[in-house]
């Protein structure tokens, strides 16, 4: 399907203020960008580069009073989300090189101290992906979705006291809890079709008889139709904005919508 | 400058052809894409990858009958082009690791024919950036543009004997007289802001004093206003299109507009 | 300087336990490998990949009952250190691309935390080197050195009210309070020549007009001959060893000679 | 098996000379290094980097008058070599991105003109593993080794019409075949234990079904305890020396033995 969105920012700075964005998706697996755009207002000189997880960041210096920028994309997704209950767990020794860092403890996912509840949330299931959709149903049962309950340093040992947050902590406890159970997770930034309310997301991906599943314990039930914008361990790497400086954020509109080919 | 540029291609294929496109520009060192769009009719499923020299290569199967395509780019471009007479040449043990394969002899570019040559166009200049200007000198004013001299196969040293070809052939000759000296190049395909005829262009770089500086022997003086597509050793690696299989290109149309902020 | 280093470990396993190595130096800046030895004792097959850092990491399988491991590497090092009180703090907006994310906060390094401190230690230093000196002396007689009394989830933070820690955690501070000031610091894990107590090293780096510093807050004054094994954001990601599984570490022993040309 | 192989070259130069040689081996598939040694006489600082395929290339600037170097490797090599004749050939829109520019020409494999004498050779083979080794057995039959026949700007079509040449001439006879049948193929240069005579070795290697294929041209039947040093797509990627002016080479003495645990 065709899906067509964009994020509109709204910014007042007080100095010029450095800032990365990562609001910039790129072609990849089960997407193609048809489209790509990236206006600003007034009009700022801006660079672009590929972080190590091969993200596009996008830097400019905003200026001292209002500044606006808008990021839109068309792409090509996949509607049919890819589930595969039969997927089993991969042994450390035999993952791929590349996803053995997606195991260990990072910034905000300590699964290091979560090996006892995640034995207790996938009690019975096979090792794999029967695990994870457990994970995914627990948090979707067990943490209830609310604005402002958490900030930038919240973490997924938070959110497992706590049991509320937004997508990204959501996204951060499911990360932790599989992570816990030796199974590679990543998280995602992006954009659903049909999310509600509409905001730029977050999800997270395992990786289990060698490939990548997307999981995204907000929802009840498995869906597609996204737009990948960023990887990374956690939150940590794929910040949509970071500012070297004081930014007030004023406004962000984010629109996601089905365009015919 | 903003500058927006496109090119329109018209294909016709009695058997699906697997197609690898390099048509579609980067932000980088001194440009940065606001829009890019790729549009393809009949609709085309296409996926994306990023080369060894960072490029974007777009791939998909063109189908039976005719398809067309739709490659658009808006970028910010600089107009002012680095030209620094100054510009020393570097000895080979203090080059970067970088840039050291941009001295050897490639496919089209066979340098090591070219040792005496190159030390007779460049006679009594600095080494460096003189050298290089007298060598697109040489070329604007030795070899003649005519299109339908040279082929796919059409090598630098070719050009040296027939002294007649387009802006491929000349930037390969450009290129193995510098590497010749010892001066790293490397070809680049693009737009050209008012070129003349239209086309898709190709010009190399030199790495001198620590930077890289354009050079364009089919203009007799040097010029910004340039959109960078693809970098590489020469046309082997940069090819604008790469059927596997029979196509018949029917038509091309290139523009490139100057557009207002 | 020619340094002969070595690292001898002694494990035992009660089931077989996924393991990967950080142990093997790579030439790069300041140091040439000449001879490079990694020995496991019952034979282990071993595979070997390079980390988004490039750091080397070994892959194997430790078996069950005891096992023994040794990396040895003879290593053409500077022994002089560059020092230069002049170099200047470099703005945000001007740094390169690769080095932004050494000014982010990471798992072990609260940077956020730490801007008033971190202030307060530079009062009245020239931005750059001068700071990060200071920085580095500020630790050295404010944090205590004494093993036994930190872990492996102690961070920077914890450090600033415990006061007491090993090269790690030294490490760690000295990292966060340069990132609070938007410096660019890495940290980086391996051997120095007539360290003593003599053990594997960790100490940082810090990105100031154009290149890289070393500081070693637990040192009173610079010092060269060093090995550099890996480089990272924080411990989390140059572990010497990861393993997936319960490991004993029955004895380590660290030695790093001159040798003779 | 643990084989431990060495070289020694034995130069002189009337100049210092910069160069770039490619004489130490990677962990990777199939090997591990156990120890790496490169030693030079006089002592020659060095530098090493990593080139766009992965290969490790040291940089050095020869003295004036008579320098030896000797690099030597112990590795843990397959004995057993992958031989599968039911490995079908993958259709190219089906391959993976990065095995795509291994069917292009390139500088020594001119595919491009070799189609008809491929199809020919292959008559009657299933597409696949069963058309390379039909390959492997042609040249074999029909092309004569014998040293001294051929040169640095031999190419695979001069072997063609000669029909007598060294290993990388086989080598790249065997490449251009496989590529003009749209088989992905590239150079693999290093050690093989008892080639006779014994000498610094190259063949190739074909991906198919998901993964790489060995071949060697060279040899009657197929045969492990190989030692890969670089992969790249012909001789131009893989040069073990390149010399930035003249160099005499007064000696060069390869060995391979096998090793006990």
């Amino acid at each position: 399907m065709l899906i067509q969105a964009s994020c509109f920012l709204d910014f007042t700075c007080e100095n010029p203020v450095p800032t990365t964005f990562m609001l910039r998706a790129k072609s990849g697996f089960g997407q193609f960008i048809i489209r790509d755009e990236l206006h600003t207002k007034p009009y700022c000189t801006a660079t672009e580069f590929t972080d190590n997880y091969g993200n596009l960041c996008q830097r400019m210096v905003l200026p001292v009073g209002n500044s606006r920028l808008e990021s839109s994309v068309l792409a090509d997704c996949r509607s049919d989300i890819d589930v595969d209950f039969s997927a089993g767990w991969t042994a450390v020794e035999y993952l791929p090189d590349f996803v053995l860092h997606f195991i260990l403890p990072s910034r905000y996912c300590e699964s290091d101290k979560m090996a006892d509840i995640a034995m207790e949330i996938v009690q019975g299931c096979n090792p794999g992906y029967e695990q994870v959709d457990a994970i995914c149903r627990w948090i979707n049962t067990n943490v209830r979705y609310q604005y402002g309950t958490t900030n930038s340093s919240t973490s997924a040992y938070d959110i497992l006291s706590s049991q509320t947050g937004v997508c990204r902590d959501f996204a951060h406890l499911g990360i932790s809890l599989s992570r816990a159970l030796d199974i590679p997770a990543r998280m995602v930034t992006g954009y659903l079709y049909d999310l509600n309310p509409m905001d730029l997301h977050a999800w997270f991906e395992v990786y289990l008889a060698g490939r990548w599943f997307c999981f995204d314990p907000t929802q009840a039930a498995p869906r597609g139709n996204r737009i990948n914008v960023a990887y990374g361990r956690d939150a940590a790497d794929v910040a949509f904005a970071t500012h070297f400086g004081n930014v007030e954020l004023n406004e962000m509109i984010v629109r996601v919508d089905e365009k015919l080919p």
